[in-house]
Order: C-alpha cells, then sequence, then structure tokens
C-alpha cells in the first residue's frame, strides 16, 4: 500500500500559491495515483482533505482499484518554514501520509511540494536509521547512457560536514546497486575541478574520507559537466551545490527544447523535418523529462520517501509511486541499514 | 592591441596535461588569433614559447595582420597551486602576458586553461580596482531569448560574503548594460528556492543587501532553472556553486546534443529528418556552443581580462578575443571605477 499526499488548490503556477501537494494537486496526483493502481496493480491511499480529493477521484473510474482516501485537513504551505510547519501543523497531509507509513498502513510514500517540508516531516515521522547522521535527497539524473546516474545530497542539507558527505556517498551507492546490477557503483565528488588540489575545504575533506575508504569505488572529483556524459554513478555534494545543479539542468534542458522548437519552425524545410523527427523528439524528451524520472529518494529514514516534483503532472506522480514501490521491492532500507551496522558508521575519519 | 596566452604542448584531453594556453594550444589559440586579427582588424599578441608558436603561426597567411610573437618559456599546469604558480613562474605566459596589459603594450587579454591561474595573475599583475574587493568571473550564459544572461561569480571566489556578492550584482549589471542597451537588469540572486525564506545564510544576508540597494533592479531570489529560461539578467552567486552550475549547464547542454545524435540515428525517418534538419541544429549548436560565447570576463581588476574555456577550439579563441575588443570599447574598466567610487562601495550594509 502506497500513501500519496494529496491536497487542495487551485491550479497556479504562481511561487506564492505553491503548496504541499505539488502546483498541481490534487487532480494530477489523483490522476497519478489511480493510473500507478491500475497499471502496477497496488493498493494507493489519496491523503488529503476529503472535500477536495473525493470530487477529483469521482471523475476517474476506479473500479476494482484499490484507491482510498485517508482525510487531512491542513496544508503546508511553499514559504512556511518547515520544521515550525511541521510541528505546528499535526493535520497536515505530510504528516499524516509520514504516520501512515511509520505505522505500517503503508509500505511506502510519495509527496510532491515543498521538499523541504517534506524531508522534515519523514525525519520526524519516520526517524533516521542508525548511525546516518543526516537524511538526503538521492535524485536520479539523465546521462547519454542507457542508465540514469544519481546525485546526493540534491537538496535536504544546504550544510554539510565531510562526515555527513561520506555517508551520502554509501548510501547514494547502495540506491544505485538497488537500481542497476552494478556491484560497485563509481562514485565521484561534485567540484569546480578533476585536480585534487581544487575546491573549498569541505570537498578536501570529503576527499580524503573517501580515499581512504576500501568499501567505496571513488573515483575522485568530478564536474558538473561530468555527469551528464556518463562518467560517473553517483554524485557526491551538499544539498545546496546540489539542487543548483539539479534545477541549473532541468532549467537548461527545458531551454534546449524550446530553442530545437524554435530554430525548427523558422524555416518550412525544418518544419518538415520537425514533423518527421517528431519520434526522436520525443525519445529525446522521455530521457530528459523530470515526469518520466518520477521523484527523488529521500534515503537514511526508517521508510521508503519519494519526493516528486512540485510541478509534478499525473506522469510524474505515476512514476514516483513506481519508484516508491520499486524501492520497497528493492528493500532499499534494510539495506542501508544492514550496511551502517557492519560499516561502522564514523569509524573512518 | 591584444596579447592572448599560447604555449607549447600536445593536443592531449586528458587532465594530468592540461596547461595554461588551454588543452589545445598552441595550435587552436594562434589560428584563433590570426582569425581574430583578420576578422577585428585588430592587432594580436601571441605569449608563449618562440620555439612552439612560431611553427604554428608559419602555417597561416598573416600579410598585412598585425599578429607578433612576445616570447614567454614558462607553463603553469593545471595541477599546480595558482598563488605559488604565479609568485614561482615570473617568465609564464599567463604572468608575460598581464604584464603586457599592465603595462600598456597591449589593450585586453585573453587565456585559456587554468581559471584559478589567470585569475591570480590578473589580480597581482593588474591589481584590483579601488573599493573591489574581489574580482569575479562574469560568465554569459544561454537564454531562450535573444539574449545571453550573465553569471557572476562563476568560478574565481570558492568562498565569499554577502558584501561581496553585493559587489559581484553591480560589477555584473555594469557589464549587462555595456552588453545590451538595458539600463536597469534584472539582478537576482542563485537559490535553491524562489521563497524569501529558502536558503543559507550567504545567499539570506547577500538578500538584504541586495534589498536595500536603490540602484539595483533586484528581482529576489532565482532557481537554476530561472536564468535559461530568460527570466533574470545577472545571476549573482559565489564562485564555487556558479561554477557547478556552469558546468552542469555546458554538460547538460552537450548530453542534449549527444541524445539527440542518437534518436534521429536510431530510424530511417529520424535520418532523413536528420539531414532536413541540420541548419536548425547547426541554429542551436551556435546558441549553447560555449566555443561561440568566447569566454567570461575577469571583473574588478584595472584591465580587460578574459578566460577562454580550457577546451578552446580556434573559433572560441576568436570570439573571446572579440569579448575583450568589445569590452575595451565598452570602456568597461572604467565604468566600474566610476560606479565604485560614486556607489561608496560598503556603505550598505
Amino acid at each position: 500500500m502506497f500513501a500519496s499526499a494529496a491536497r487542495a488548490g487551485d491550479e497556479d503556477d504562481s511561487h506564492s500559491s505553491r503548496r504541499h501537494g505539488g502546483d498541481f494537486a490534487p487532480r494530477e496526483v489523483v490522476h497519478g495515483a489511480v493510473l500507478a493502481a491500475r497499471e502496477y496493480g497496488i493498493a494507493v491511499q489519496l491523503v488529503g482533505p476529503v472535500e477536495a480529493v473525493e470530487p477529483e477521484l469521482k471523475k476517474h473510474d476506479i473500479k476494482g482499484l484499490h484507491v482510498s482516501i485517508v482525510p487531512a485537513s491542513e496544508v503546508v504551505a511553499m514559504d512556511e518554514k518547515p520544521s515550525r510547519a511541521i510541528v505546528k501543523k499535526k493535520n497536515s497531509s505530510i504528516v499524516v501520509t509520514t504516520k501512515q507509513v511509520a505505522d505500517g498502513l503503508a509500505d511506502g510514500m510519495v509527496a510532491a511540494g515543498s521538499t523541504g517540508a517534506a524531508s522534515v516531516a519523514a525525519q520526524f515521522g519516520l526517524g533516521r536509521i542508525a548511525n546516518v547522521d543526516r537524511s538526503a535527497i538521492a535524485c536520479t539524473m539523465p546521462t547519454i547512457t542507457p542508465r540514469r546516474c544519481i546525485g546526493i545530497d540534491f537538496g535536504a542539507n544546504l550544510e554539510c560536514t565531510a562526515h555527513q558527505l561520506w555517508q551520502f556517498a554509501h548510501m547514494g551507492a547502495i540506491v544505485f546497486s538497488a537500481m542497476y546490477p552494478v556491484k560497485e557503483p563509481r562514485v565521484g565528488i561534485l567540484n569546480i575541478g578533476t585536480e585534487e588540489t581544487k575546491g573549498n575545504q569541505l570537498v578536501q575533506d570529503a576527499y580524503k574520507l573517501l580515499k581512504a575508504d576500501k568499501n567505496l569505488n571513488f573515483i575522485g572529483f568530478v564536474e558538473g559537466r561530468d555527469y551528464p556524459m556518463g562518467k560517473v554513478d553517483v554524485v557526491v555534494t551538499d544539498g545546496f551545490t546540489g539542487n543548483v545543479s539539479l534545477k541549473t539542468a532541468e532549467g537548461i534542458a527545458k531551454m534546449m527544447e524550446v530553442m530545437l522548437r524554435q530554430e525548427f519552425l523558422s524555416s518550412m524545410q525544418g518544419k518538415v523535418a520537425g514533423i518527421l523527427g517528431k519520434k526522436a523528439f520525443e525519445g529525446l524528451k522521455r530521457r530528459v523529462d523530470h515526469n518520466e524520472a518520477g521523484g527523488a529518494l529521500l534515503v537514511g529514514v526508517k521508510g521508503v520517501c519519494v519526493i516528486a516534483h512540485g510541478g509534478s503532472k499525473h506522469t510524474a506522480i505515476k512514476n514516483a509511486i513506481r519508484v516508491a514501490k520499486d524501492m520497497v521491492a528493492a528493500n532499499i532500507v534494510q539495506r542501508i541499514e544492514d550496511s551502517f551496522v557492519s560499516a561502522k558508521a564514523g569509524s573512518v575519519k
């Protein structure tokens, strides 16, 4: 059973009105949940204000599907301080969703909207895995190869220690191995150059920790241009840098899409080429679109928590639920727990 | 007259052998300089080991062009600590190039290779403009609009204060106004969200300084995805974050290019579309290719210094020389000097 946070609200993309459940909740969240229930044959709970979720759900034919509503009357706004909002709003969709997982009433959760609120709620509600200092966001990013790479931390912790980056490296490698049949994923630290002397104190210190760790396949420093080219499997960084890199990647991908359209529409020959190349463009879009990736995994907490993009449409929600399902099946929480017990986290320094 | 740093070396793209002058010096640097001398009708000095530069220069027909060689026997390697290398290697191409500008023997300079070495050499050799705490790299980035935007600092200062970011904002705005007929460019601070509450201490503090400054058209926080979409003219950030964002942008643009090729070549219809769409692809490449942008401007020093990409080919070198020429013509150094005198830099806090 999977819980998904849905909430009432207008479909407004302006920043002031962004709230938990994402910019397009409840419509797109409900739609995505119904698709996931049908396609994957799993049970999905929609967490949110009944009066808003129910009418949306009625628009779909859910005969034979396991889709239910779990009431939650409050919402967390994008501009609220996450820690304060989570403590204050006990009946918010994100807090209730987390509780479903903590109480064993759901196997995993998906949340769209404020990454900060979701991450704080999951830490409070699910608790952190023993020996893990900080939970982190493991985000899958497109590459030119058939595999995506993992960026960690791509948004949860704005300031990090080298020790935390070392822990992120381990968690990222475990997630990568759960996604692909690769036992020793290539781990790199995101820096402004690949030379050993480059970078700030944080990456310099982290470099020493990762290099000394024989359980990691550490390939050294990598640059922002290396991961899209498939040169690294797990990109380790602090949450501020990672999130900027992630959003730059999204922005440039979107920019290229717009530019392609502009260029192809600028001549008759281009228009014909555009029609003939439709399949190729769709193939490209599938590979870079964040809606296809689904969502990022919050690792280090005692439960499967997938954080979807604030601008998630139904396909993104469906795919985020798929990621949660896959991670539950891969037993990701247990794997991290085992690793952090046996690796005696903290002993490497 | 423009000086350009050229050096001897193999064309080897591996990291260990990267040295000043760029990965493809001296061949591509010499080629680019000859093109610039011809196209712009300016005098160009090639700074580097005569025995390496001269044979390259002889391959070109430079009759009627003003291209000369200024000898410099040493080179700075990519993995050398810039500050140490600059002090030690008095006869390196980058130090000699800087001296040409400082002595008034060249109007501006272009350097490819180690950004750190170029930036340190320019600060030592040219000196900083009065009231400017730190020089910074102003990099032009592609957007979906006909204009590029400016990212500052995109690589010179790994750790910054809020006061420095505020100075970067002013210098970035001056450069943008020198490039385009825009008196009040939109200035934003790069952050992980647009809400006022988001971000680390640095961006929070910088936000207050920029908001209080009536001489800036400050639009608040922007995300990595906003600048490619043309939502901001000047993106202010620290050099670490900026450089990661810059290189992520480069990597994703390259990735999309590779993916497009892969997708178009995967079917016969796609291949035909690819041939018909050749012009559109070329148009796209022109807009995103760093070789077209030329180079980034090091602002805050008392001279025009353009830092070109380490992987610069001749077109990139030519365009970097064009940027230097334009910035000399726009009197950019004087403009920044005037602004930092009248604005009484440091008074806003």
